[in-house]
């Protein structure tokens, strides 16, 4: 591999590498998507190591937190840590003023109210065994009683939902060189800008979407829609939920699980969101513009 | 979604949706990807909650704790118990005689060791902060001190190297009906059939190919190469190198931290492995085969 400096750049890194082509090797270089260690910590007290894509680390940090019930806005954080003996940031004061410093892989966030007990939050609340582990019902019975169901009953046209997937990829500068990172991106109803986070994980960009949302105060989310590049599984619904995002697009395939959470907390699901096409799984109601279109469009791929 | 029954079949699940196409608007079904949640316990104590596609959940089981240390043979297993009353396995019988039964998503692995302290495995030789967060340079010192390198020095010709993703795909009945899944191949240098798995998690379809290793005694993998239907990050070169897998290769991109990984513990990382081309991140010495081809094949794709 060696490393050619300066290699590093935001979210990507670059390596010496052999290309092989056609029969023919030669050395050649490659932007690679950055992947390192994050520490978490709550309280003074490790949580969890996350692999993660550096950068937004403070977001990435308090997003997993709120998605696992950990801290539902702002006002529950005392203050945060960055690095082991690095910026404290309060609260009261403006997030902005860090300007996207290095965590040195930590982040240790301090709660106004006691961490609570037996770890994070949905693990907690998923039976240790399931009677029907088939069809999932008593795994979506603890599902029912950790979440809120989602409220939210903003109805969204067809224009906007299949202009998603453009709009995220217009916003994937590391991505295009690297072909390596997940995105994730969270429009408003009646905006036109999305917000985009990439990460090597696609759980960590939601994550970042969400914890940037709580840092600006903007939580619930009861009127914004997520659109994910890769695959839609049980986390993916279950942190959006968390927030109260009514609508969850994939450009790729959802899993049962994610099927089955989306249906019992109230979240319209669309999967391979692709073109002028998409697979509706869970809660249509949502898409009521769609639903009336007429007549079909004939610029549309099939 | 409203699903249909019978809907379960092996590692999908069949959902009514409503599916919209060029405006037009109409109910359909889809074969999701199945995801449920699996109590993992140990000596009979919660360890994680994994994630995963129900099936080959002792195998799951056993290659997660091959990945973090836990155990390194069948002989370090007393008996591992599947579901909550269920059935008990015992290593000195034949494990086959299980023949895939339903675990009711709880594997309860009882070793003959005490489990480490602390928790997993590599999560626990992370630094807590890396005094160089950007080159990673802590990281992988953590990572060298708890992995042996990885001494197989088969070489792959290139024939065998670029056919691995269609043995790959030529394995994979329920993405081809779900596009839903991830997969992993397991080929030993010299055979032509590939073992394959699947799961909604990229790592779980590892773990389940080196639990089966594990269970059929085939530890370590020195002379194999790993195929992954995504993308290479950290883990999957970290439980590649805990099997002594010396060749890994993806379809997709690598991350930083799998670079610099493969390239600590001596194993060959090849990335964007389609048609007649490939990058290779670290080790190249595997496939002197390749760089020797010559003169250049005139059918490849470049």
């Amino acid at each position: 591999m060696r490393e050619s400096a300066p290699g590093i750049r935001g979210g990507q890194q670059r390596f010496e590498v052999t290309r092989f082509d056609s029969g023919d090797a030669r050395s050649s270089s490659d932007q690679v998507a950055r992947e390192d260690a994050l520490q978490l910590m709550v309280n003074g007290s490790p949580l969890a190591i996350l692999l993660r894509t550096p950068g937004a680390d403070l977001e990435l940090a308090l997003g997993l937190l709120h998605a696992e019930g950990v801290i539902s806005e702002s006002g529950d954080i005392d203050f945060v840590r960055l690095a082991p003996s690095g910026q404290t940031l309060l609260p009261s004061t403006s997030w902005e003023i860090r300007q996207e410093p290095e965590s040195e892989n930590l982040v240790d966030v301090h709660l106004r109210t006691l961490l609570p007990e037996g770890g994070l939050g949905w693990q907690r609340t998923l039976p240790s065994s399931s009677a029907c582990g088939l069809c999932g019902s008593t795994t979506m019975e603890a599902i029912r009683q950790f979440h809120q169901p989602v409220e939210g009953r903003m109805v969204w046209g067809s224009e906007i939902l299949f202009s998603l997937p453009d709009l995220l990829s217009a916003s994937q500068p590391v991505f295009t060189t690297t072909g390596g990172l997940h995105a994730a991106g969270l429009l408003a109803w009646g905006a036109t800008e999305m917000k985009v986070a990439e990460d090597v994980g696609r759980h960590n960009a939601v994550d970042k979407l969400i914890g940037r949302a709580l840092l600006e105060r903007l939580l619930p989310l009861s009127n914004a829609c997520l659109i994910v590049s890769g695959r839609a599984g049980f986390e993916i619904v279950q942190k959006a939920a968390a927030a109260q995002i009514g609508v969850v697009a994939s450009i790729s395939a959802p899993s049962s699980m994610a099927v089955l959470t989306a249906e019992t907390l109230g979240v319209t699901l669309i999967g391979f969101l692709r073109g002028r096409s998409c697979n509706v799984y869970s809660h249509p109601e949502r898409l009521g513009a769609v639903v009336e279109l007429s007549p079909p469009e004939l610029e549309g791929d099939s």
